[in-house]
């Protein structure tokens, strides 16, 4: 029997779990894997379920209408690969293994293109078979290098962008295309460290941890809701680059501990916050 | 309203999230919080609901009996703290840390008594207002001395048991008095290290991480369900010594994470495994 | 033969450890622990050893004066414990911690007297035999207060004082007094969150991680040297509410852990960085 | 100025530190960085120190050797990429990781080969222009085939092996060849979990940590000396699959940190326990 992943979110009133799994019972849906919150602060109820069964999203879609408010959220989809691009400048290492898991089928999607503002990546990219485009900036303004990119990803149909270290800033007007849909990783433990050159920030002020945060983007920078973060500690012997260096290991593993979380869709937005059915 | 905790576990079948919370519906029951897991291997279903409702347990029970399997196993308790006796031999600091958390309503658990069979922490317990008895196992069988910690036990009725680095072996026919009640810190990451010394032992194994762990105790020593775990790391600066000195901060905090999961009704018993609602 | 500790800071040049352990050959002493650092940003020389020996510290210091250049600062001590002061408001647990400790020998610190500007604490403190003062603030000016406050330490002349959890902001007046040598424990990962209500800022900002740093205090809040810092992973069940509970575990071992490094004369300061000797 | 690192170990007496900085100093080499540290339980001195300087490894030796005990171990390296083979056999992430850092410049090594007893890893290999070896061990001796491994490892003269999931325990001869030069990574937190399949032991057990080691090869398997591990926390929704799946990349972390010190030249032993110079 096919696997499905529903997602539910309203306002939170009581009955709703009892309803939910009522009409999953009823259309003999067997419920795999269950989860509910509620947050208390914006009294708003998420439960993400998989279930097996042979009824249709549709016919159940319509079922849990008739017992929950209009305004609820419903979603439904199936665990499969989500088809990504990754947007990459000069670092290789979050791309790099993006592109390791990709050809051993631990990343949860299909790469089905990488694009550099920079051309350092082509090759460890043609490594993996995977297209590289290089869509350069120079001399352009941001929106007219932005509506390059677009143009150079549509024709690829991207679900989700990545941005592996890519050094720009995206336009709100980008970022409208792909709502909730790119996934950053930031090297510093936001909101520590904004902007720019966060080990050299985080050198400077002497700190004893690092780490290294995934979010969704956002239009203002780095405030974007947070999917996963990591520290490690240093001492004083640590300049910026031996952070930078310990730091790599980080951010390419909460990067993909990120996407995992946006690929199998365990992820609602709560206002700023998220709630992650991990 | 009254607020309860109900604990479900039975063999896992179709459809119980939907009759469970059903029975809570139509007894007026407004849930809070609500936790399931399925273990696949065991084919075992576990559910922890907080709800608000008038409705009696005894009331609500009986519903559930109606729609459940006959070995289904039902609990009810109330959030409330425990009332909970605590054993020590020589070491300060997981018993000070109790003490200091029962004075300021920390803890989830009223401290009915303390127990040594040595009696060097008198002092420390009676400057927190706490009835200190001292249990010499001095010429004692290992028995005889248990039956005397029974009997000293028993007029202050306590409903778990934590033992606070008390350095003694307890008996099957002991642990039978408190079956899934005693609650032991073992000052390793077990099962690493099981059994006298961990400390020496990990010195001498040159190990660059020590941890400890939180466990309820069974009949054979250091394989209790684990409850709580933590680490950090250690270099080969650190003799014995040192390691035991920074293990007592972890050995604390695991302590007190793993009796607040007992005391507010977030552990199953699955096997040698638990399950925590946390 | 007594232990010394002897601290060295100076421009780095080629041959300072040859000449400083020459000295201390020369003079009999034999080196326990030895270790140096020199931060090339700043071409700066570090070094803190301990070694045993009968000459005096004023003999070891004309020899040392007699082959350094003259800029370089030294410090001799003896590793006894430091006289403290610890000034409080309203929570318990980083108070409750350093007391036990204390009673125990392990802060590596005598508590003199503790002072608050609530009394909410003073049976806590008393329990341990230690004074406590009430220097209320109502109705006085941060100026007037600290002068209270001032006139109220003097006759237990502490060498360090530790705000452990005092909410008051000092001025630079006051930090005058003990320059370098008050150490706060700040409820956040610094430099995240400065300022108040740290785990309520957490909470909104749906950080995955909290934290604690232990610093010292400067002018300028939440800015002075780091000396030690952790954090704890937490999600979306997490309100602040079970932040700042959870937050007060790693509070009081961050607090200790960076007393520790104090008290044993293991900090040096390099600009807004601490270099720690381990 | 050329950089040299110098390793000393003997016997602790007094002065050693100031002897052998006084012959650096003579030389005219400028010391860079200095570690040293004694053992208190073996009475060993370590030393480790990077210096720039035209004086030859040659003249220094001879200088120390003059004001060193006899029995006085010393090492001389420069710093540059070491030589090294790869083994494995059907695992990708640690040998994926590896070629990764390798292609830019981040292992401190150059892979001269890699060597499995299966095929499965040829065409990840080949990707990066690294020769591949298959040394099948299909209805050979343990002996048979390792004469086989030696034979083929040979020509590309290895300073140092990687075990990089080599699912083969290696025979006291082999290990001979590569005497304290073979580098493992073992999926467990050691010592927990030794043998075979260690998460599906840690799943069994219950654990709420996982953790990975990476050692130094001796004749004991999953004995020999410890040069850095790490954890992650897991939870009763892990199964031994998704423990697998994070331990993967707790697994190539540690096993890329352990190397740099091999290949750094920061690691002393000291009966089974390492001093690392980090």
């Amino acid at each position: 029997m096919p696997t499905q992943i529903l997602l539910v979110e309203c306002d939170d009133r009581p009955g709703l779990v009892h309803r939910i799994t009522g009409v999953l019972f009823e259309r003999g849906c067997n419920v795999l894997v269950n989860s509910e919150f509620v947050d208390r602060e914006a009294a708003r109820f998420f439960m993400r379920t998989e279930y097996a069964g042979e009824a249709s999203p549709r016919a159940v879609e319509a079922s849990l209408r008739a017992v929950l408010p209009p305004e609820a959220l419903l979603r439904f989809s199936e665990p499969r690969p989500r088809r990504i691009a990754v947007l990459c400048t000069r670092e290789w290492h979050c791309l790099g293994d993006l592109l390791l898991r990709h050809a051993f089928g631990d990343l949860g999607a299909e790469i089905a293109v990488v694009l550099g503002n920079h051309p350092d990546l082509a090759s460890l990219v043609e490594r993996f078979e995977v297209p590289f485009l290089h869509v350069p900036d120079g001399g352009l303004s941001r929106e007219a290098h932005e509506e390059a990119v677009g143009k150079a990803l549509e024709p690829h149909r991207p679900e989700f962008l990545v941005l592996a270290k890519y050094m720009r800033v995206l336009t709100p007007g980008f970022l409208r295309i792909y709502p909730d849909r790119i996934v950053n990783i930031h090297h510093s433990f936001l909101p520590a460290f904004t902007g720019a050159h966060p080990y050299r920030q985080a050198f400077s002020r002497g700190v004893k941890i690092i780490g290294a945060t995934a979010h969704l983007v956002t239009e203002i920078l780095d405030e974007g809701p947070i999917l996963a973060q990591d520290t490690i500690p240093v001492d004083h012997t640590w300049d910026a680059a031996a952070m930078a260096r310990a730091g790599r290991d980080v951010e390419r593993t909460v990067l993909a501990r990120g996407l995992r979380l946006v690929f199998e869709d365990r992820v609602f937005l709560c206002g700023r916050r998220t709630v992650l059915f991990d």
